[in-house]
C-alpha cells in the first residue's frame, strides 16, 4: 500500500466515534473504553508482519523486524484526559500505523532497519495524577515509592489499577529492555498552542522540551485595619505578591521562556484588612536548562527585593522541576527537511508540554518531534481541532520523517 | 468629687477582669457577660443623682439633669468582639462616669446643660455582623429588613436575641426619642491604628469618619497552557488584577486616603494555567465625599485600562459604601483646645474606622471624637494596649472638651 493520509484522518474519525461522546474523548488509561481502543488497534495492525506485545509497563509495542535490530521507533498514546480531544496523542499512533504500512509495502515486509510503533501507557496521568507512566517507567526514571502510593478519586491504587490490566506494579521498570535496540525515536503531536495558528503554518520541527521550575511563593506581611492603617505603614503581602507579576512577563522579555503565576491566595483575605500573607505559585519553563536558572534566580531575586522594600519575608517552595530536554540536533535538521519537503515552508520551536518524548531523549534515545498546528491553539478539550489538509499533511512529513530517519540509523551504525 | 483619672484606669481594669479571660474581653452584646458588664456600669452610677433606663434598642442612658434641657452626650460601647482590647468602647463609658462624677460636685449635681452618658448596644456586630445596631436604630438609619433577616452561627435571629434582653425588634426606631433634646455628641476612643504612635504623641481630634466605598472587581482573561502558551498570547486576568495594586498606592498619594485590596481568589487557580478569572476586593476610605468619587473614579480607569491592555473585560460590583461623616468644626476647635491645654501638643486626623459618632453626626448631632494612642496600633486584639499616661491624659482632656461643650450648647442656644 502506499502511503495513504487521507485513511489516517478517517481512521481518527473511526476512533473518535468509537472511544467519544458528545464531551470528547474519552479513553483515560486503564480502562475499559482505552482497552476498547487498543483492541481497535490490535485489529488494524494483524493486517501487517508484525510482532505484538504488551511490555511490564503496560505498553504496547508493534514490531516490523528489519535487516539490522537496530530499531526505529514512533511513539504516541491512545489514551487521553476525560472529556479530550480527538487529535492529542492518538493522531501519532494512527499515523503511525499508516508509515508501517507504507514501510512493508516499499520494502516488502523486510525494511533496512526495525520499525516500532509504541502505544505508551498513561501519557496522560489523569486518573492517578502522574503523567508518563508508561515511558518513564520503561526509561527507568518512574519513582516507585511516589508511584506506589497514587490513588484515583474512588480511593483505588495505582497497582490495583494495573492488576485489573494483568499487569504488576513490582515490575514496572522491567519494560525498560525494550529500549536496548532503539536507535532512534520520533513523535508526531498536535501543538496544543497558538504559536503556528499566529504564524500561519502547518507543521514544525521541535527542539525539545522545556525544563520546569514549579515553585509556591509565600509572602509574609501584617494584617491592618483597612481604614486606620497609613499606606505607609503597610506590610502588604498583596503588594508584594502582585508585583511579581509584572516583573514574570520582563523576566521572560530578557530570557525567552514562559512563566506563569497560575494562583494566588490571601490570608485573612477579607475587605477589612491588609493581606498578611500571600501565596503565588509560579510555573517558569525554558529550554535551556542555563536560561532556566537564571530565570528562576531573577524571580528569586525580584521576590527578596519586593519583600524587602514591604517590610517581610518571602519563602520559597519547589514543587516540582525537570530539566530541558533538547532534542538530537541531527533528527531536528531531518525533521526540518521533511516539512519543506512537504509544505515548502518549515518552522522551529520548542514544546511547552512535555511528552512521552522527552523521558525517551532523557532515557539516551536520539529524539525528535513534529508539530502540527492547532485551530483554536487549544487542547485537553473536546473543541481541540486540526485542518483536515493539515492532518495529512503532517502524515505526509512524518513518514517522510520516518524514512530519513531509518536512513539514519542505518548509516550511522 | 474632683477628677480622679486613676481611678477611671483602676475601673477599666476592674471591668477587664470581670468581664475578660486570658483571651481578652468577652463582651459581645446580648450576651451574658456583656449584661454583667452592663449592671456593673449600673451600680457604679447608682452613686451619681442620674435618671437610668434602657431605651427601645437597647442602648443604655444616664441623665444628669441640667437648668437646659439640650444635652451633651457623651457616647460608648461596653460591647467588645470577642477575645477583644481592654479599651475599645469602654474607655469612654467608664471615662464618662469619671466625668458625671467631677460634673456632679462641680454643680453641685444641677449643671446649666443637661449631661448624658449613652452605652450604646452592640456597636461592633461581632454576633449578627452588623455593626452600629443601636446607634443606627437611634439615628433611625438602621435598615429594617435587612436587620430582620441577620442570624448568629447558632441560627438565632436577631430579633429573637432582642427579645431574650427584653427588647421588640420592630419597635428599635423608637429610641430615636432620645435625640430630641441631643445638642452637642462627644466620644473618645483608641486610635485603632498607629498614627499618633508614629508621631510620638497622645491624643488628637478627630476631623470625621471616612466615607467608605467597597467594591468586588473581576478581570475575566482566558484560561490557556502555562507551557504551550507564548507570553504575548496570554489573557492574564492575574497580571490586570495584580497592576491594580501598585495602582491603589499611587491613588492614594494622590488624593489621600487610604485603600486596600484585601483579597484575591484566581480560577482555575492551577500551577498549569494562566489565570482565567481573578477577583479582588476593593476598599476605598476618605474623609472628602468628592476625593473619595475621584478615587474610586480613577480606581475604575486604571482598572479599564488594564483589561483593555491584557485583552480581557473587568466587572464592578459594589459591595458596601457610606458617605464621609465629618465633625462640626467648632466642636473639632474645642477638642483642639482641650488637647493643648493637657499636653501641650495636639494633632487632627480622620477616623479609618466607623464609631457610633458617625451615626450621631449623620443624624444631625453636631459631633466630635478625641482618640488616645494605641501601643502596637493594633486594636480588636487581646494585645490592645494604651500607656497609663496615656489614658489619665485622655480622660483629663476629654474632660475638659466636655466642660467646653457644655459651655458652647450653653452659649449657642
Amino acid at each position: 500500500m502506499t502511503l495513504d493520509p487521507k485513511r489516517t484522518v478517517a481512521e481518527l474519525k473511526e476512533l473518535r466515534r468509537l472511544t467519544g461522546d458528545e464531551n470528547g474523548a474519552q479513553r483515560v488509561a486503564f480502562g475499559g473504553t482505552w482497552l476498547s481502543a487498543r483492541a481497535w488497534l490490535r485489529a488494524k495492525l494483524e493486517e501487517l508482519p508484525v510482532e505484538m506485545h504488551t511490555d511490564a509497563a503496560g505498553n504496547f509495542w508493534a514490531t516490523l523486524k528489519g535487516d539490522s535490530e537496530r530499531a526505529l521507533v514512533i511513539g504516541g498514546h491512545l489514551d487521553s484526559v476525560p472529556n479530550g480531544g480527538w487529535l492529542d496523542g492518538c493522531l501519532n499512533v494512527v499515523a503511525g500505523v499508516e508509515i508501517l504500512r507504507r514501510i512493508v509495502t516499499q520494502y516488502g515486509g523486510r525494511p533496512p532497519v526495525t520499525v516500532r510503533l509504541v502505544d505508551w501507557a498513561d501519557e496522560e496521568g489523569a486518573r492517578f495524577g502522574k503523567s508518563l507512566f508508561g515511558s518513564s517507567a520503561c526509561a527507568g526514571t518512574l519513582d516507585m515509592d511516589e508511584a506506589r502510593k497514587l490513588t484515583d478519586k474512588t480511593g483505588t491504587r495505582l497497582p490495583e489499577a494495573l492488576q485489573a490490566c494483568d499487569l504488576e506494579f513490582e515490575s514496572v521498570k522491567d519494560s525498560g529492555v525494550e529500549l536496548k535496540s532503539a536507535a532512534a525515536y520520533i513523535e508526531l503531536h498536535i501543538e496544543q498552542g497558538p504559536v503556528l495558528l499566529d504564524l500561519d503554518l502547518p507543521l514544525a520541527a521541535v527542539l525539545g522540551t522545556f525544563g520546569v521550575e514549579r515553585h509556591a511563593i509565600t509572602f509574609r506581611g501584617q494584617a491592618a485595619h483597612s481604614g486606620s492603617t497609613p499606606m505607609n505603614r503597610r506590610k502588604d503581602a498583596f503588594l508584594a505578591a502582585a508585583r511579581m507579576s509584572p516583573e514574570i512577563y520582563a523576566i521572560t522579555d530578557r530570557n525567552g521562556g514562559v512563566c506563569t503565576i497560575g494562583s494566588c491566595t490571601t490570608k485573612p483575605g477579607i475587605v477589612t484588612s491588609v493581606v498578611a500573607e500571600c501565596r503565588i505559585t509560579l510555573d517558569q519553563r525554558h529550554l535551556d536548562a542555563d536560561a532556566l536558572a537564571r530565570m528562576l534566580a531573577e524571580a528569586k531575586a525580584a521576590s527578596e527585593r519586593f519583600a524587602m522594600e514591604g517590610g517581610m519575608t518571602v519563602e520559597w517552595e519547589r514543587l516540582w522541576h525537570i530539566e530541558p530536554r533538547p532534542f538530537a540536533p541531527e533528527l531536528i535538521e531531518l525533521c526540518d527537511e521533511a516539512i519543506k519537503e512537504t509544505c515548502g515552508v518549515s518552522h522551529r520551536m520548542p514544546s511547552g508540554p512535555l511528552h512521552d518524548a522527552a523521558e525517551m531523549c532523557g532515557a539516551g534515545v536520539p529524539t525528535v518531534m513534529m508539530f502540527v498546528q492547532s485551530l483554536h491553539g487549544i487542547s485537553h478539550n473536546k473543541i481541540e481541532d486540526t485542518k483536515e489538509e493539515h492532518l495529512e499533511a503532517c502524515v505526509v512529513a512524518f513518514d517522510r520523517l520516518a524514512e530519513k530517519t531509518m536512513t539514519w540509523i542505518k548509516h550511522s551504525a
